[in-house]
């Protein structure tokens, strides 16, 4: 069962409903009753007509209202009623929401956002996508070994490479706190192969790549920016010519493919690691499809184990906060 | 007359001095005189064999090889023997050679390096594209000024819309250096558009986007990297069918015209702003007419009083350092 958030989607509450019902996934829905349908054999109607906007403080907004969707649907994960938590909306609600009543993994000093770079046949993670505007080198360090624990886990992806991004290759390029997370992961014992640069997120050399929230935000909105404007300029460009719009015409299946697998709703949104429970941020802008990937993708992440894989892994790798001998108690088992 | 360092480009010192032959401005050029060939009228020729790589300490390198192209060359601007630097060199070393020689605006904290970002049809400033990985909100506020100044003083735009980058449109997203810059921005006299995220890089809605050197080297890497991968994966697309593939050949003139307009190479390279020359950092990868478009825009700079230009909108911005009252003395007027 994964709880899902039904306010907040730029899209309407109606869309996320769809989405829901399109993910084939047992779901308890948590928004407006008034502006949803009946319960049905695969979901759940928890009526929560009050949302957290995006201008809201977010740890405040989650105190005062505990009867927002997004607050019940946490809880619905923290109380075992639900394995998972999907949510479209405001992400500072999903993340202070998360923390309060899911909890982090013992050990873990913050969660952190990690999204799949849409890169055409060479999934690509990147963390932290914006749950940490600041963060400190061991910060850094945890987050390489929960986002390669994911990738093991989630994508079946062996040994995967963990590039640091950062303003150059050279080991002692970027902010001192750049420089220490690159000596702490040059001394462990991940795949780390170094120091990336902003061109190689799109280019498949790293299957993890970690940075701070601020420049991971930055980051991929810059890619969604720059492939948006591209499709824009190129398609006015092709169609400035009766010949180049027949031509235009011609290749139009082909890029439709494409542009599907670049498509962010494809790959279900973001997903925040360090907590004792699945949660996942689906695109803001998210379709009915998106949604329903978003959710399909907490599934998996459920039925994976992701939660104890991570934190296994967090506990071998000597990067916990207190190296705590005693294991944890994840909330969804 | 502009000095140009020949070391240091990727595509060698015969492409950067065929680079000077094609930009059609005197210039004298830095490099080893066993690789030019002799001088000509538009070419005065200092053999200056060694070169500063990216694997140097910038300031070591700098104060242990006086002899090295781009310090020569730093100083032939100081002594104003040229009137703008051009090099393709280590940026690194390019920046410390310029502030040791050619030196800082009275009142300017740090120059920063100021990158067109290739928005076809809005020309975008994107500044501190790597010149400082770490900044007080103090930095941010001058970039603001010293960004607007230049789009005023070099690309003639009127009241230049100033955006700060950042995690959310909100004035109080971002880091706490982030929210303090806003702040001061929206107190001061520029006109401020408020906190911008990433997708709006390529969107237009800006003339000049303010960040940190870390997060704004890792933007306009990132930018390049996605139209980098969007180019093959779409060609490999297009070429995957005989029909597409005709498509394809129908497109080519359309979409060549618009990838020139997009090519790094055509804006010339970025520039440094706060110095008391006009300093331009052509890209490592540039080609001849990469190099020859960055000659003719320290050429411009020169020519439209970038420098001058720039000090006397800092000293109306109360933005400098110690508000000093006496005027600054450029090197190169």
């Amino acid at each position: 069962m994964i709880a899902v958030d039904a306010n907040g989607a730029d899209s309407g509450v109606a869309t996320v409903a769809e989405g829901a019902r399109r993910s084939g996934v047992p779901v308890i829905l948590f928004g407006p009753a008034a502006e949803l349908d009946g319960p049905s054999a695969m979901i759940d109607l928890v009526d929560a007509p009050v949302a957290i906007g995006n201008h809201e403080e977010p740890a405040r907004a989650v105190r005062a209202k505990p009867e927002a969707s997004i607050v019940q649907a946490a809880k619905a994960v923290a109380e075992r009623r639900a394995g998972g938590l999907v949510s479209a909306g405001a992400t500072g609600a999903t993340l202070t929401a998360s923390l309060f009543h899911i909890k982090r993994l013992r050990g873990v000093h913050r969660p952190a956002i990690a999204a799949l770079v849409p890169v055409p046949g060479h999934p690509t993670l990147l963390l932290d996508g914006g749950a940490n505007v600041e963060v400190r080198p061991e910060h850094l360090v945890q987050f390489a070994h929960m986002g390669a624990a994911f990738m093991e886990a989630v994508h079946g992806v062996r040994r995967p490479r963990v590039g640091l991004l950062s303003v150059g290759e050279e080991a002692k390029k970027g902010t001192p706190d750049v420089v220490e997370a690159h000596e702490r992961l040059a001394a462990g014992q991940l795949n780390f192969i170094g120091n990336i640069e902003g061109r190689d997120l799109t280019a498949g050399v790293a299957d993890v790549i970690v940075t701070d929230g601020f420049t991971g935000n930055v980051a991929i909105k810059v890619m969604e920016g720059t492939a948006e404007m591209l499709a824009r300029v190129s398609a006015a460009a092709v169609r400035g010519s009766p010949l180049s719009a027949l031509g235009g015409l011609l290749i139009r299946g082909r890029l439709g493919d494409l542009r599907r697998d670049l498509d962010p709703d494809t790959t279900g949104g973001a997903i925040l690691l360090g907590l004792r429970g699945v949660v996942v941020i689906a695109h803001g802008g998210a379709g009915s499809d998106g949604i329903a990937n978003a959710i399909r993708l907490a599934r998996r992440a459920v039925d994976e184990h992701m939660v104890e894989r991570t934190a296994a892994a967090l506990e071998l790798s000597g990067a916990l906060r207190s190296a705590p001998a005693a294991s944890f108690a994840p909330a969804h088992d």
